[in-house]
């Protein structure tokens, strides 16, 4: 394949595996780490992955930021949270030249416009992962299960910029789904995602098999919205989405979703690009979500506690 | 005033509280208690009330059960907090007798009819307590503000029972209104306890007045599905309920709701009868309420997880 120089910007577990993967596939990987930097600079990552083997990786660069970044880049890779978006923009400006596709592979709906608005002339490519892999000690990182991927260009065409970059993926291992819908992706995620990530924080740690099993007429009531929201958006999910999820939910082992693992560790939550985002949504075009406006209500709430008294919890 | 034998079964903060003030005006009061019963029976209880003074509160009988009781009551007068009604009625049930009136001094709505098919030819009278009282230590208890009871018999009129017990409250320095919609009364008081008792304790603990300034909002949803599921039982409740209900809240010092106090110290939450007991009403009226729906489910989770793992919090 063609050489092509990648900068992942966020490079913790996530970014350090994916990473990892399109360096394995052959392209010239640079990161952008700002803990860890002395040992990932010396030793690079350690990846233990059940399905893929293990290996290590050794970026090209490794930066403490991307002003840093001496090449000019085919991509660059956003994988930190998504908490922050206009400190996320500023994380990857610097290394965003003529060419450059970004590329942002995080969670949460209707994050796309201020990537448009702070990039009108790059090519953006959105990115979703369904995957299970966790930092497991300094420069650590192991892939516990799925992986797959989801691409897609915000100009909603298949982009021969995603179907290089997926190419990649696809030749390390992963696969890697191209689309001309990620925004219809982004809210089919979000229909798992917006009940079972506030529930689990909001429950005070329920496992999502527990949380389904007690309050499933709940978790129902959710998902109807987030359907009605995303119509209401231009992007109507599949009749049987909600069914699917449910079904799914109730084979997968006991899982701990990522806002409560982001609970439990004391880091900020996503939940404005989850749950917020989806609201306000809904709130522009009219869609009565009461749920959903209650478990946004609630996280807020908790996030004030947390705030005031960050050690009680 | 006429000599009455009065027994207060669960005779904790509240209990003991109102037993000693109708000791004070005369009557005659006995206590089943069953934690701290040889202190209770040695030395009574020490009473200390920032608006009614400090005294001595030494009952009549002090017993473990209200089987041993000796004499007939005219009143006996139920405490605890409305958790287990079936467990309520059977503490209470033998030393019930022909011409006793059974008041409860509880939390919740719709909680009626199990006293009525428990006791169908006794008078029952249902009270409302707004009260600020602590155990402070064993049998000393600290009334700290308010002490306004509502008493209403279920007949819904103006009982001559239910106006005798108030007249001793009134004498011992607390007003106590005597009203033939004790019902409405008690969805009166829902509108306040439905968002803040679950709010406080789903926050993880914030004070009312923080939940209030930040989510307004869901407070007024929450408070206006109250209002509708009493109208459709029956009672609609006066037109300016909310808006007085948030005022008073913004000028009402920092405020502990009972469920978060039960919640902290690990006892059980009275989710049923504030919560429960007004969502099953919606449901057989067929009123729509998705914030209090979402928050019963909410709670539900909750003493879910804390049933599995009650170190955790």
């Amino acid at each position: 394949m063609k050489p092509i120089n990648i900068l992942i910007v966020g490079a913790g577990a996530i970014g350090g595996f994916y990473g990892a993967l399109l360096a394995k596939a052959g392209a010239t990987v640079s990161v952008v780490c700002r803990s860890e930097f002395n040992l990932i600079e010396q030793s690079g990552y350690s990846i233990e992955s059940r399905d893929l083997g293990d290996w290590r990786f050794k970026p090209q660069h490794v930066l403490r930021h991307s002003e840093d970044y001496p090449e000019q880049a085919d991509y660059v890779v956003l994988c930190t949270k998504a908490i922050d978006v206009s400190e996320n923009l500023e994380l990857i400006r610097p290394a965003v030249s003529n060419n450059t596709a970004i590329v942002f592979i995080q969670n949460g709906v209707e994050t796309e416009q201020a990537f448009i608005d702070a990039f009108p002339d790059n090519e953006i490519i959105s990115g979703l992962a369904f995957i299970c892999c966790n930092r497991t000690g300094p420069g650590q990182i192991a892939h516990l299960a799925y992986g797959r991927l989801t691409l897609g260009s915000l100009t909603n065409t298949i982009s021969p910029k995603a179907e290089q970059l997926g190419a990649f993926f696809n030749a390390a291992g992963i696969e890697c789904r191209i689309t001309d819908d990620i925004i219809g992706a982004r809210w089919q995620k979000c229909i798992w995602n917006a009940p079972f990530n506030p529930l689990s924080v909001l429950s005070g740690g329920l496992a999502t098999q527990d949380i389904l099993n007690s309050q499933e007429p709940l978790v129902r009531g959710i998902m109807q919205e987030i359907a009605a929201i995303a119509s209401a958006c231009g992007h109507p999910l599949p009749e049987d989405i909600i069914e699917r999820n449910i079904a799914n939910t109730h084979t997968m082992p006991p899982y701990k979703t990522s806002m409560l693992l982001d609970y439990e560790q004391s880091r900020p939550m996503e939940t404005e690009a989850i749950l917020g985002n989806a609201v306000h949504a809904a709130r522009r075009d009219g869609i009565n979500c009461p749920h959903l406006e209650t478990l946004y209500a609630l996280m807020k709430l908790r996030e004030l506690q947390l705030a005031q008294d960050p050690n009680t919890d």
